[in-house]
């Protein structure tokens, strides 16, 4: 656990979030600042900077979290797609040093571009999209 | 392999391609409509149509090389950063439909947005990047 790391916050429970999914190496939860309807983020529970830092037992339990949530945002979401995303660096629009990957839903015609502007969400509809992920 | 696909053409050799690194599970070459300089294709040699179709051991496999790369690219090409991308359906613009990972070197001030517009790179360009990350 790194000091001051909102995401080893919220591993620990220290910070709300609303998790939908975890293993014993990583969780995942909805990103409060949606790029789409059901953005996930997928954190390893250990701290590493960015993805080359993560231990690779770390990282591939983190991607094979966010690989059954590309499957479960598009069947009970009725997603048409979904990114996985990473960024490494803050040239590469990371702006929180824990290791995540992004699960982007992706809808036809959505109007997603990236970078996004993160802008926050509505928590309520945020928490009814995570109950159909749990 | 399955047929007319033309990432399964690249791993058997058939289809010509810059790879820079290789598993027994997984390949990287250039992307020749690169993103940025030295954007990076990790596909794993088995055949599926996405993301969620891939065997747990291929993606393992590819998210691993692709995450050496990352440093790589960061290391060889004087890189800030890097993004890891997985597209899973049309709708998230995926165009090839078997499993890969981009890995897309980033520069400050880099003007990349997503989605790019594929366009063709310098061959001699491209292959003089190559060469530098093997």
């Amino acid at each position: 656990m790194s000091e001051n790391c909102i995401f080893c916050g919220i591993v620990a429970g220290a910070i709300p979030s609303t998790r939908v999914a975890e293993t014993d190496r990583a969780i995942a939860f909805m990103d409060i600042n949606p790029g789409t309807p059901g953005h996930l983020l997928v954190v390893p529970r250990e701290h590493s900077t960015d993805l080359r830092e993560a231990a690779p037992e770390d990282l591939t339990a983190a991607t094979l979290l966010a690989q059954s949530l590309v499957s479960r945002v598009i069947d009970r979401l009725d997603a048409d797609g979904a990114n996985l995303l990473s960024c490494i660096g803050a040239e590469a629009w990371q702006s929180v040093f824990h290791t995540h990957l992004h699960v982007i839903p992706r809808y036809k015609d959505d109007p997603l571009q990236l970078p996004w502007h993160p802008t926050p969400g509505d928590l309520e509809e945020i928490n009814a999209t995570a109950a159909k992920l749990t």
